[in-house]
């Protein structure tokens, strides 16, 4: 419990003793906070409806989605430690500025600088294929010459630790099937320095998606120290499911694997910030986010352009309508995200001497798709007091406040007890695109991106204009 | 109306006339053919049940898709004039053979030889961009190094002949919307020729597909004659919709183009053809049928493998269950048909001069996913009867008879007068894989095969018994 909350407590507790209220107090406290933020809250309808006017129907209709259409045009892909991302926080520094927010500033942190360089696979035997691969993110190369080894399919780490005396020397192609990201991801996290302990000489996954058009979706893996490190990329579901054909076949499969990915010293990058400042308590702050870099594939509009454009955009439509919370609101685009909140990290630990400031994180990076409302993690305190400020969202049915907030960016302040919130949409197609050369500005829809915008600028403001920070 | 069933209606008109039946003689014949077929035809509920039984849980179960899984993942796809389609034809003529099908034989056919070789398309402005691309079937490559031009972006003829001024030296891209196929695929059939009228260097077509992951969808083109020929490519959804917006933005865009398709002299391949000899007319024949070759994409599993292997597992049904019907049931897996039912015209062209004998021609080519019944085209009586032949298929609730039998290679014989069957299936997502990469047996699930294969056995061995043939 934080001091402001308990101050809050004290007062209730005392309004609640003078009226001669029954003996129990915590119930008859909690019930009157409710009650009380309930009508503070309910107030803001009004304000609700303007900022969702003017995010579907009004000036800023289609805006979110036009901006950041000419921003990934422009720009194309930014994978950290590249020229791409390098030229987005440029373009974005601009535009904040130009759009009139204030305190717009880059803090400088160090990211990761892989680079993925040609690649190619082929099967050589038992017939000439070519397998469209993306080499996983920190994945060393191949020798200039290539890899060429007869693989071994596995569809499990169990499979694999039950055939370990078959992987030596072989390329290990894990079929795992998909179930969740989050449970299916760890093929992609590990892949490689388990199938590097039973001696494999490189490792190949089934792309973690449910759904393919032969297409393969890279993403972060993780070396383990003291294992070797081999070359680790994805191939597609529908060449996972061959190859893993051939091998109930007990046909021998010799492929070649040429990967010229390269790492570098971590580079110079920036967190991009920018913010209204509050009226009343301008340390207070409600942050709103999304991640600017992304894969070095596609445009990376889905994964993060969009929750970083929604989150500009909830700033934009507060400033529009003249409104200034009591709170600072402060966007902040994070850089370094895809390599494990590289940004986010280096930010936290900057600034997390403010933790108590902190009223709540937000965070957009699972889609910006018809928006259901949000995910949210904080004392079941603050979850009444959402709750309220969910129900300002009826007119576009987005009142949903779901069990978990959380997002990799955010979750250093939320493991730390600060309240967060991630924005939750209609994503079920979010895992066919992510991480692809499918993630274009054709997955994005403006009305969706209006509607999200709308649900974003709501929460953020109206958590920053309340009387007290949400209770801890 | 054919001689048979001249006979049939003579003996059905003394029947009536004797029973002293009112005088709307022909309303009175049509009740009755109905009424005596409905007895016959129910006689085969029987058979009907054990040919689905043997597919859908019997011995056959899963074999037309294990069959399929080893001929693509062994030969890959196969297109026209390829070594691959050469393959694929010994490869189906040997298990023709070995399953103990009667006459198999390959009848020779000139099929076009047209090689794709290496091609890329670079965007240069307004950024570095690389643009997934296909060249489409039959077009001419491009000089050596490449054609350099400005972007003219339309979104139909009638745009591009509106600004017909503007297209001079350009390459034209057409960013069309995909209403149907069977509407929208005029613009990779003629895209490159109405370009190359107002002056256009080349043509690239956004992908005839609903839904994209970044994916090019190949497919023929024709030249108009006297038109001079330029490069024609399909570029992905999402490319053409991305240089749609910057041409609206009036952003200068800028491509290099490379291609090295080149067309070769007609080459010599097959009809590859399988019978079950009928017992009492075996001159007269129920022709089921697929397609054996495919783009050079994908594996050509659902384009045409899914309906060249049902055709096969409906005649190795059949003769399983030790049937043999009165009339012929011959297999006929056409060549080149991608390139507009070249093998299957060359067969009408040597076998028209006994098209009294064809009894129905059925051609399984829009996908092999869950059956619903089948598209037919014939006379009112012919319907009919057909109508009780689906009956036949309610345990699998793939009773219907839906308005058109149509397909490339069947068409010659429908257009002649002969009643055709098509396989119609739940192929809502078959465009988001034709002529792509994803055309591999990930699409392609044994359960659905199973009941295609008994749909199909079903109405060809009922309609190849039947006293009479199907009246035209």
């Amino acid at each position: 419990m934080n001091s402001v909350l308990g101050t809050f407590l004290a007062i209730l507790f005392a309004i609640s003793s003078a009226a001669g209220r029954p003996t129990n107090e915590v119930k008859s406290i909690h019930e009157q906070t409710v009650k009380d933020t309930s009508k503070e809250i309910a107030a803001y309808s009004n304000i609700a409806m303007d900022i969702i006017n003017l995010a579907v129907n009004g000036n800023a209709q289609n805006r979110s989605y036009n901006r950041l259409a000419e921003f990934v045009d422009s720009i194309g892909n930014r994978i950290s430690g590249s020229g791409n991302l390098d030229q987005a926080i440029k373009y974005m520094y601009s535009a904040l500025k130009e759009n009139g927010l204030e305190n717009v500033h880059l803090e400088p942190v160090k990211v990761p600088h892989w680079v993925r360089g040609q690649e190619s696979a082929v099967m050589l035997e038992p017939r000439n294929h070519t397998i469209a691969i993306l080499g996983l993110g920190s994945s060393v190369g191949t020798p200039p010459e290539g890899i060429t080894a007869e693989v071994l399919v596995v569809q499990s780490f169990d499979e694999l630790h039950q055939r370990a005396q078959e992987a030596k020397g072989k390329i290990v192609v894990f079929n795992e099937q998909f179930v969740s990201y989050g449970e299916t991801v760890k093929y992609r996290e590990f892949g490689a320095s388990e199938a590097a302990k039973v001696g494999a000489v490189a490792s190949l996954i089934r792309s973690v998606t449910p759904f393919s058009i032969n297409s393969p979706h890279t993403g972060q893996q993780d070396y383990q120290a003291d294992v070797v490190k081999i070359p680790a990329a994805c191939i597609t579901i529908e060449d996972a499911e061959m190859m893993a054909r051939m091998a109930r076949r007990n046909i021998r499969i010799v492929l070649h694997l040429m990967m010229g990915a390269q790492t570098y010293p971590d580079a110079l990058s920036y967190n991009t910030v920018a913010e209204i400042v509050g009226s009343q308590f301008p340390k207070q702050v409600v942050l709103v986010s999304g991640h600017l870099d992304s894969w070095d594939v596609g445009q990376g509009a889905m994964d993060d352009g969009g929750g970083a454009f929604i989150s500009f955009e909830a700033l934009s439509l507060i400033k529009d309508l003249g409104l200034r919370p009591k709170r600072t609101l402060r966007l902040v685009l994070w850089t370094g995200e895809e390599q494990g909140g590289v940004g986010a990290s280096q930010y936290f630990a900057l600034h997390k001497v403010n933790i108590s400031d902190f009223d709540l994180v937000m965070e957009s990076d699972i889609g910006t798709f018809t928006p259901l409302g949000i995910g949210f993690t904080g004392s079941s305190e603050a979850r009444k007091i959402m709750e309220q400020v969910m129900s300002l969202l009826e007119s576009i049915n987005a009142t949903n406040l779901f069990q978990k907030g959380e997002g990799t960016d955010i979750n250093f302040w939320i493991q730390a007890g600060v309240p967060g919130a991630s924005l939750l949409t209609e994503s079920s197609k979010y895992f066919w695109f992510h991480h692809s050369e499918g993630d274009t500005m054709s997955v994005q829809d403006p009305i969706q991106m209006n509607l999200c915008s709308a649900v974003w600028a709501v929460v953020a403001y109206v958590v920053a204009d309340l009387q007290e920070m949400l209770p801890r």
